[in-house]
């Protein structure tokens, strides 16, 4: 059987730098569809669904902008960089 | 009659970690459906649906993302760790 | 004529528990349909077509996380319990 | 030339309760679409469009769930009632 | 060569009026759809689709929500007046 | 191979006004996008879709809308200008 997977990399929204928080927002919303769909397989099926269609790039820019809007919130923005 | 569902699995939204958070988000997303369709074969019907289409997939990340924000703020996102 | 519908069941957001939230989260979403489709008869048709396809729950699932969200707020997240 | 329309009923996000703020939800919904459609004739056509479809129903649920998130803000949760 | 389009009018989120701030949101939103598609033609063209289609109409209109939250967050949400 | 794309320009949320604010998010949206498919002919293939398709325009709208609610934020709505 599969290691579980873990959902929060380094199991924690807080990190150093915008950039690295948004980094962060593409993962977690990568693992969330990881979780949803384990079989590798399908997975890879899918991957040129979502590369090559405008409206699923955008559909994934829109959860990436949510998660995002968490991991910021949760850093208070970086503002005391 | 079946026991009415549990929305809300603990009863709380505070979790230990951002990681047991995530999980919630994605059990109270589950269980949202569950209570809107009750019968457990027209889910069944449903699962491949949700698995093995992109858009789906997407669109449940999209709850999940939106469910996390809710527990993220609930816990002040885990901060004190 | 019907009685105007009441959009907020006992007129208040604050619940006792998340739980109740929850709930109070899918009786409003559900009588928003309601207040924008009054017909009982079209409603009754339109209902299987939200149970069995795997688009709408989710839709549904997106309405009642942002009306939870709401809830969650005004209640503090049931930080206190 | 007709009126210009006031999108804000009463110019105020502020309301007495928590079924007042649900109503203002509605109509603030409402007058966005009839801004964006001005046409009493187009929108009239496109009337049954919205109230006979799930998907629609749907939508103008997310969008009311919008809108009374920030209504709710506004009055704070109607917390001291 | 056109001008830079300026996509907050008058450079500040601040209006005087919750009424105002609705304006603004429905303007911003519509400087963004400039900003991504600057051909007046091919604009002039999509026209009458998102007037005259239900389901553009809901998605405009949750565009300007989402738009307009943030609007009123910044000014407090009127509170003042 | 090509250097890493970077996703927050200049690295900070924090904008001396509204305007690039406004320029910042419309910049971390197409970011995402070029994160997700990374490969510059597909990009420009899909171009066309996103820049003559009304729904792709209005899903673009909601992107912005969403990141730039969180640039706001970060930068407490430019208040103090």
């Amino acid at each position: 059987m599969a290691d579980p997977i873990q959902l929060v990399p380094n199991g924690t929204l807080i990190t150093a730098t915008a950039e690295e928080g948004r980094h962060l927002a593409i993962k977690m919303s990568r693992l969330i569809i990881k979780a949803t769909q384990p079989d590798p397989a399908v997975r890879e099926r899918l991957r040129p669904v979502y590369a090559e269609d405008a409206g699923m790039l955008i559909a994934i820019g829109q959860i990436v902008a949510m998660e995002f809007a968490t991991i910021a919130a949760a850093n208070d923005y970086w503002k005391k960089l």
